[in-house]
């Protein structure tokens, strides 16, 4: 089952081959930023409408605004990728520089803007795919947790099978976009744009104020969210890696720029509003090419990378967690790769966070938006000021101006920080700014906790002992060939095995007795009385007594235990069993032993 | 926190001190049966009303009908109490006179009737409750749930306690119960009883066919629920045990027979109707008494008896269970006494069970009648069959009248039972008679595998064989303290215990191999390939091909485990021995130990 879903295992020699050229790389690590655009627009507006439908003439301004803010952030990462070509997300280049604390809360921020990510592309997709299929629309939750969970298995396959599957929806989407973007803009040239007919003029909630301008300008910064996927993805290209890397990410900055103000741009001259039903990009289409084969391709090519954008953060987020579990700050089953060579337990908690996510809201992308973009913002402007930290230490050609660019984009990266996190505080970006800290002091925990453990683990410790004095038990009940076989084995670990009983019904016990000197095999039997029929407390006053004759004692407690067939044959069987083991599990110097009899009936 | 709540232990000495005076074991045992008339007469009349207000005159002479077959029942078990004062429940008699299957039948029957007599006595002392106090209506349920559990945990405290706690409201309600009858009867013979204007004349829904004055009568057949508690319970009374059972046995039946007969009569006689929000009980003290004080000691009274009434089943269930698994038909651990001489896990299962009834039916007692009194009268027909068989066999003095008595109640009660079951078939009967071939399977299925496995288990087979070949292989993924502690263990185990490495990374093997050199003990490190980074793969087969060297070799897998101190170090930790323990779990000849390690930090 597992081998028919997720493949045959990858022998390690294989790893080598799963590179990516520069084309199948652009597909794999920019469908997040790049599908953005199917949304960024419309949260832009969501916001100004609240002014009425008159604000709305600042939806092209600010995003220019955006426009620019992504070519500082590009260009920024761009010597982030030549600084760090073995791979440098966030963590890696602000502990680097910045120190342990600054690495812990940017990997906190991406952790959870990877989870957003997953649920707020599959949301979107799900949008724009019920926009086209309106009856679909009750159905949001479950097509949104069918897509996570295709999503994951398609990941759980390994890598470069992702790379194919993912490059023919992202270049479908880059050419449908910006078809409708250029013919678009042509037919404004010739004056034969359409115009839409609004379905109600907006009536003002709120006045016009800076403080909801900011807003609508967080909202757009949601474009953003995801550019840096390639600086952390740099082993994943072919040689020579930094140089593919960083060309791949100026195109991709300069595709996403172009089709989300091309988007903006005509959304504003035809005087679309966001509506309820229908997304910002299915109103355009409809208008430009009425609702025929494009308007579908259209809609089709959005949905699919929308929800293969996920994949972005399928790539990334078992990355770094594997990173943080290498640095024992993670626990340390994030570590080790899958056998189809990928890190299979973060893709599966970050499934589950994300569908998670789509059930608490309800596979509503505007609900979800406030609380995303915090995080990716937090972690650009740490990754920045920890370039900016590299270049004074590393005095390479260049490194003046290389300076210049990762300081502008640590300052405005932050300044673009604090206002998204004060103008969506109330709206949800409250839980990340609580999530950050808390994150980062259970990283914090986690690597105390191993650091001490190694500390106790070391063979420094390591000192001439006397042998292990072991007392050999086995803790019968009554004597039959199960029994038997569990004296037998305990004959084979001690010389001098005992069997205990402890004695709740005298009458037993004569009878036990009896059958001993049969079947015994030469096993001494000791009787602990119990008065109040309890077996726990005489038998484990009699181990302590032996556990602690001397620093070398140990007490093994050998249990013979049925293996029966069927499962409901285990409510039959071993209820006394389950119940010395429960009791003995934690205490010092004595260890449980099992000994199976199969019954073959 | 168990002791608080349960008391302390008790040895099996004090056992003997726990036997009960009549005036008690009347209170214990026959709770259940007296308090079947606070709503029998309700049932009846609930069915009689679908014919019509008219109808409602049969009441009485229906209730005639089930007072005569009430002494014939009490008659009857006299006999069986006689003739069995270890304690006869119609499983030990029909058991013993009629075979294994027949006792298995009346078992069935009856404990599904003992879940039902708590369910739907606590539903009715709730309904009596909330007759008085109307706003705690919809807080049924809760309270349902809340006194089984009450019950429950008395009866965890012990058999003797109960009978105090038990005694006061029992006689409380005979009391209170008897004045409302003798006061009312006073007042009908000097023309004085008040007449209820009924609600609103009750439509006739269906016709007054003979299968409705039946269903009728099945309904009312409820009152005779519990009758039978005594006689299972013989064992509990001062010696001398017979005569004291079959005096409070007549006691239980004069007073249940007085207090039904005077409801049904003034009920009949003032015209009352059954009504939504209170019960008939609280229609008649109100119209006799006011709603004063004495009304509310009638409602407290009735609630606080019913309530209780489910001690009966919470002395038999448990009692009747260990009787089933001490003759291997039910699982074993229904027959080990709790420290309290109860057997806390019938106590348990009952209060489960009941409260799950509670949850399921929403605490209506009229949706439960039909289930109950079908297994009653079955156990009924069984147990009196089984006394016929009984005086056959034994002539002892008097046994040709007490064969007709017993002849006579088996005759009635079966027929009885095949009236319940057909006219409350569809209403719900349908459960238990279905319900009890099932558990009689059950019961069958679990003999039959206890005796399978007495026979593998029996020293019959016992052989003598050669000496357990244990090999001792110690699974290692690093070399550290926790390591060290396991191999020294291995060496107390076997004179030559090996490790056991799989190589995942062949880096990882040099650096292993090399501190080997330092802390390995003496232990020899076997290094197994693993070329797709499988753990169980490699050490599976590697353990497989010497457990099948010889038929006595063994494999002993030691495995190093960290015990942490905090619950969420768990998550850090023992991800690779769960596994290989999971899978090694099932395999013959493989023993697991785990070697803990105690981790300070």
């Amino acid at each position: 089952m597992k081998r028919w879903l997720v493949g045959a295992p990858m022998s390690l020699a294989q790893a080598r081959h799963e590179r990516l050229s520069k084309t199948v790389a652009l597909a794999v690590f920019s469908s997040d930023a790049l599908s953005s655009v199917a949304y960024a627009t419309e949260e832009i507006l969501l916001v100004l409408v609240l002014a009425g439908s008159a604000a709305t003439h600042l939806t092209l301004p600010i995003s220019f605004a955006i426009a620019g803010l992504l070519s500082v952030v590009a260009i920024s990462y761009q010597q982030t990728i030549h600084a760090y070509p073995s791979g440098g997300g966030s963590y890696i280049v602000a502990r680097a520089n910045l120190g342990p604390t600054p690495g812990l809360v940017a990997a906190a921020a991406l952790l959870i803007d990877y989870v957003l990510t997953v649920a707020v592309s599959v949301a979107a997709g799900v949008a724009a795919l019920t926009s086209a299929f309106p009856p679909l629309v009750n159905h949001r939750v479950v097509l949104g947790v069918f897509f996570i969970t295709a999503i994951a298995f398609g990941n759980l396959r390994g890598v470069r099978e992702s790379g194919r599957i993912f490059a023919v929806p992202t270049y479908l989407f880059i050419g449908t976009l910006g078809l409708l973007v250029a013919i678009g803009g042509a037919r404004w040239l010739l004056g034969d744009l359409p115009v839409v007919p609004p379905n109600a003029v907006e009536p003002a909630t709120t006045s016009l104020t800076w403080f909801l301008v900011l807003r609508a300008f967080s909202s757009g910064c949601t474009a953003l969210t995801g550019v840096e996927a390639i600086s952390n993805g740099v082993p994943a290209f072919r040689p020579a890696e930094s140089r593919n890397a960083a060309v791949t990410m100026g195109w991709m900055a300069g595709i996403l720029g172009v089709l989300f103000l091309g988007i903006s741009g005509l959304t504003s001259v035809m005087g679309i509003m966001p509506a309820e039903d229908q997304t910002v990009i299915s109103q355009l289409g409809r208008a430009l090419f009425g609702q025929g084969l494009f308007y579908y391709l259209i809609q089709g090519s959005t949905t699919l990378i929308l929800v293969l954008a996920a994949n972005t953060s399928f790539a990334d987020f078992p990355r770094l967690s594997s990173l943080l579990a290498r640095d024992r700050y993670a626990p340390r089953q994030f570590r080790t790769m899958g056998d189809r060579l990928v890190f299979s337990n973060g893709i599966v908690i970050l499934a589950g966070a994300a569908i998670l996510l789509i059930l608490i809201f309800q596979a509503d992308t505007h609900a979800l938006i406030p609380l995303y973009a915090v995080g990716v913002f937090i972690s650009f402007t740490l990754s920045q000021a920890g370039m900016v930290r590299h270049w004074l230490k590393e005095h390479e050609s260049g490194w003046r101006w290389r300076l210049c660019i990762n300081g502008i984009g640590a300052l405005v990266t932050l300044a673009v920080t604090l206002v998204i996190a004060m103008t969506k505080f109330t709206h949800g970006a409250w839980i990340v700014v609580l999530l950050v800290p808390l994150m980062v002091l259970g990283f914090r925990a986690i690597h105390k906790h191993y650091e001490l453990v190694a500390a106790e683990l070391s063979l420094d410790h390591l000192t001439e002992e006397p042998p292990v004095e072991n007392t050999v038990l086995v803790l019968v009940g009554d004597l039959h060939m199960g029994v038997v076989r569990a004296l037998r084995y305990a004959q084979s670990l001690s010389p001098s095995p005992k069997a205990v009983f402890v004695e709740v019904d005298p009458t037993w016990t004569a009878r036990l007795e009896d059958r001993w000197s049969k079947g015994g095999c030469g096993v001494p039997l000791i009787v602990l009385a119990s008065p109040y029929r309890s077996m726990l407390g005489p038998l484990i006053g009699y181990i302590d007594r032996i556990a602690r004759r001397t620093p070398s004692s140990v007490v093994t407690i050998v249990i013979p235990e049925f293996v029966p067939r069927r499962w409901w044959q285990h409510l039959l069987h071993n209820q006394t069993a389950l119940l010395v083991k429960g009791a003995l599990l934690f205490r010092r110097r004595v260890v449980v032993v099992d000994v199976p009899f199969h019954l073959e009936t």
